[in-house]
């Protein structure tokens, strides 16, 4: 197939800073060092996907600050279609603040930026639409106009009215979420897990470090996670969405693309940091066929 | 005169974010706004007397990323000369992240960054230095090489040891502190206020809201506030040093300087960020005379 995959959602610029204690009001601490990574669900996905080999497009809303950015030159360089861009005239680019101290506490501050102009987008038609995190009334438009849907609710969830969570999933193929957010989807729509998987084709839930599991019909696949030594595990998620995304265009059965997403998250956690070090298809090969085995290419006659 | 005043100390790229709340640990907070300001105590100072139209040379560590930057720009479009600028290598620009809540409570997180190699450099041979607040060891060590010297411990007093805080009085001509700084400066030195005014030609003691007195062997001069409609206090002393120097590189009596310095700071605080709103000497000169009447020339037979 290699279909183009259309990623929507948050293109953020994160600033991870060490701390020798987290602030509180009217406190003042210095910072032992601090550095800017690329971030954001869609970005992440995306790039990913691009690194791969895979064809990615993204859909972010992003400030006039992107524009002949390191950030932008980056994702046109690994490859990543930036045609369908939103720049928003007077607002910053999505970027999130994340402190952490020496005992590894965490504190967050974000700012939704260029993002909180969506709900007056108009969304383009894009074939295979991967909706990563983001706005509910963005998603649930370019949803219904979508081919192919592939849905990652995430944090925002929380934003997400009945109605529109409920348009969505009616057009998603593919559903991802952890288990804490399918559990809240099944509560919003005051349905169970068993008509969730009636609604959509593929649901796969993620369970940190005891991998994930990938459901289509009566049938299901447990995925176990690559084990490396961490550095951080942020956009291990992402990493994972990516593999199985790109597997899944190019015809490999569940439980493989299952099992390439977790071995593309495996790489994804080695460095600070959710684009530092994202495999070529050929590294990600390399380590899925330590971990599982040939990997055998799909039958595409 | 109209001497060349060199300002040592930092220059810093101010964050201020205006947050729903500040986040604790462990906790996640929306940013409603923020910006970043120009600002660093020296670069303020330096900046306020190129606009005034006074020489001004700024002396700071700085990270490569200072180069062509937005800031070097605007400090060279002003006036000021960078080339006794320390470029550091493998350091970030000296900066600040300061957030504000609806309440009005503030928290900070600041870096060092390039103003932390400063012990390491060897200081230039200067006339006239100001010494805003960094580093003792490097200010202990261009004192004793200057033939004039200016010194603002500010908040960095807390690093200085009895000897380098005594070394840089000995070779201080004017000495500008808050009421808080001079009491902790005789602490440390073990000597009382008239101790001090007998070690240093003029001595600034500046009280908030209340003006600033101005003290020189027996006599004392009283320097009220020029009242404006203030946005944000942040480098109202920077501009009263500014306007203070270069009055007095100009020949201006003491009561005069005092009164410039007050009439400087009163444009710096009517709009956020400490470079924002600097004054030109005909705009100085039009609200000083609003104010005191007229501004006479000194005599510079």
């Amino acid at each position: 197939m290699h279909d183009k995959i259309s990623v929507v959602g948050h293109t953020s610029l994160d600033y991870l800073f060490s701390v020798e204690k987290i602030a509180g009001p009217n406190e003042s601490y210095p910072i032992i060092d601090y550095n800017t990574f690329y971030g954001g669900g869609a970005a992440n996905v995306a790039a990913a996907i691009a690194a791969l080999g895979g064809r990615s497009q993204l859909i972010s809303a992003v400030g006039p600050d992107f524009e002949g950015s390191d950030y932008e030159i980056h994702l046109r360089d690994i490859g990543v279609d930036l045609s369908l861009m939103y720049t928003i005239e007077g607002e910053k680019n999505t970027s999130a603040f994340v402190y952490t101290d020496k005992e590894h506490n965490q504190c967050t501050y974000f700012h939704w930026g260029a993002s909180r102009k969506f709900p007056e987008l108009e969304p383009p038609c894009v074939d295979f639409v991967h909706l990563a995190t983001a706005d509910s009334v963005f998603n649930s438009r370019i949803a219904k106009k979508a081919k192919f849907v592939s849905f990652d609710p995430g944090q925002d969830l929380v934003t997400y009215s009945e109605d529109r969570l409920r348009t969505i999933l009616e057009n998603t193929n593919i559903l991802f979420s952890n288990r804490h957010e399918i559990q809240r989807v099944c509560n919003i729509l005051n349905v169970s897990f068993e008509d969730i998987k009636n609604m959509v084709d593929v649901v796969i839930v993620t369970y940190d470090s005891r991998g994930s599991v990938v459901y289509m019909d009566d049938k299901e696949y447990q995925i176990p996670v690559v084990e490396v030594e961490a550095a951080d595990p942020t956009g291990a998620g992402d990493g994972y969405r990516a593999g199985f995304l790109v597997a899944y265009t190019e015809g490999y059965p569940l439980e493989i693309c299952g099992r390439i997403g977790s071995t593309v998250a495996s790489f994804v956690v080695e460095s600070v940091g959710c684009q530092t070090s994202l495999p070529t298809w050929t590294q990600m090969k390399h380590r899925f066929e330590t971990c599982f085995g040939p990997l055998v290419e799909p039958d595409k006659s």
